[in-house]
């Protein structure tokens, strides 16, 4: 497999970053007291290179596929409900969508391989690569140029969003399988610390999983770069959200991250192009448990902790509103001179 | 000091909590993947009587004084940084102007007893106790006239609020010192546990603090009823907002609860109306340590933890979206029933 040579993006300057500490310093607030906002602010300022940045529009993209592991009975719901669910999206009726229209945020559903017949249905982003990928647990869950085409198409898609920040959201049956093994060939974690209930397995369905994983690991040495680990145990939906997050910070946008499937494809996408990390913001800490490993990879501290694990893009949504506000607190607040505010005594 | 018997709040209704769960768990979603945000959306439901609650209008009021206290040197501002501040909410400069433009929420000015003369500015509500609280390391903050007609100013401009959802903040130099009072007083827990930096105290600063308050605490009886604690401690915003809280949840307004002054003022409006507490929505765990003894008192589990320590209502603006976001989660996403997807397997 050929990575494309776009598959990179230049890291952010961190020129100003003296200048915006000074401006957030200097707003009429007690010195750091407006926490993890602060910070925030800071990297949303490196990130558009000013210390007035502007956050209006943001696009969450829902990317939508099937996995063939789904026939080992590793998701406590059946396959169909992938397509089910996107017909649901495109109706408005999804939580993604709920909350979207709630904070503001333009929604866009793309089929990047949903099992059987191509839908034919209005609003549907028609980038399919294959009816769902093969069984990773006993062949690899598509070609090398498969995977090279849904880096593309999602690379391609991301440069075309044209927002201050862009969000992603996943849905695929046993897509937690798939994101379970692409972390564990990423980062070497203990695979029984990578895998959990996804969509809601009771103990014996969650040992199944585990079981079935662990014959899929043996299958590849035990450490996998993060081109072999998206082709080997990829879903095309977070291959292309991969492809996707390189090609909206190429642009400038700001990344938001949403779950434990969106952070294992960020985290692919930081080893296909590390400069990706400085546009990565991460909105939620999942209630799946392989998501703290993964966030650590990462070196990532989500803003939400809500014991959210539905994916679609829902943490992603509910993070927004504190992106808008840290940006607005550099662009928007008074300074003490400028207010006539006293400092602190002595 | 006499509690006017409209100081009160009837119990808000369980009947509808078996068919608000119904309703949540048969949404297009995995039983229980929004985590906290369906446990807020019951509780807004409940709130609401219905199980199709709306959110749709949220008025933050703020609350301004000043405190006699100021005088030992417990925070690191000078006094003069409430009137200045008031100056610059009014502006539309301060933090809580702009995340309250961001999220959509109106937001009002009371001078609940700011130091010196009063001010004349268009846009403050002019609810003025004195200038400004008595010294309580020597003597009670108020008397209980003045105790009663915060309480009473409160509760009539919480009826007033005409909102699905209210929010209070605060600003008033040495008002963390007052709030520790309250709470030590209420909740009998240590002193230490309960002061904290503030607006940014050293640890000289903040040994000196605890100290003050320290000889304030010998003054009275080691614990205090809701009422007594008020009068002996209380700043005037504090007071006014516990009878704020009050008056809203009277009118079935939800009542969103910032941070640490805030929370001890609702600790002590719900130890004087005890059915408040079902209008209670706890915004964010503040960085200022004390407010975690108050958070347990109050059985509490805010929804953002993000280091802040600023007041003005900042942590509830924040807040607020994800409020909206849970009562959309069930009057408008669809049930597996209506959208045609399928259940879990067997």
């Amino acid at each position: 497999m050929t990575i494309p040579p776009e598959i990179s993006v230049p890291p952010v300057s961190r020129e100003l970053d003296g200048q915006i500490r000074h401006a957030i310093d200097t707003k009429t607030k007690p010195l750091g007291a407006l926490g993890a906002i602060e910070a925030l602010a800071a990297r949303i300022a490196r990130i558009q290179g000013t210390p007035t940045p502007s956050l209006r529009l943001c696009r969450l993209v829902l990317f939508a596929a099937d996995h063939g592991v789904a026939a080992e009975g590793v998701s406590a719901y059946p396959q169909e409900v992938t397509r089910q669910m996107v017909l649901n999206f495109l109706a408005g009726g999804a939580a993604a969508n709920v909350f979207a229209r709630q904070v503001g945020v333009d929604l866009s559903v793309v089929d990047a391989g949903i099992a059987g017949e191509p839908l034919d249905v209005p609003g549907l982003v028609p980038r399919r690569i294959a009816a769902g990928t093969a069984n990773f647990v006993v062949e690899p869950a598509m070609s090398p140029e498969q995977c090279e085409a849904a880096l593309r198409n999602g690379l391609l898609l991301g440069e075309d969003i044209s927002a201050d920040a862009a969000a992603f959201g996943e849905m695929g049956i046993a897509n937690t399988s798939s994101a379970s093994m692409i972390a564990h060939k990423l980062t070497g974690a203990d695979l029984d610390s990578l895998v959990g209930p996804g969509t809601g397995l009771d103990a014996p369905g969650l040992a199944r999983k585990t079981a079935v994983l662990a014959r899929a690991a043996a299958r590849t040495a035990p450490r996998l770069g993060p081109g072999d680990a998206l082709r080997e145990y990829g879903g095309f939906e977070i291959v292309m959200m991969a492809g996707a997050m390189i090609g909206a910070a190429r642009t400038g946008s700001l990344v938001l991250v949403d779950g434990f499937i969106a952070s294992v494809a960020a985290l692919a996408a930081a080893g296909l192009a590390p400069g990706l990390s400085d546009y990565l913001v991460f909105a939620h800490r999942s209630a799946e448990p392989g998501h703290r490993a993964v966030l650590d990879a990462l070196g990532a501290r989500p803003l939400l902790e809500l014991d959210m694990r539905l994916g679609e893009g829902t943490g992603a949504l509910l993070a927004w509103p504190l992106l808008r506000c840290a940006a607005a607190t550099l662009s928007e607040m008074a300074s003490f001179e400028s207010a006539g505010v006293s400092g602190p005594r002595e």
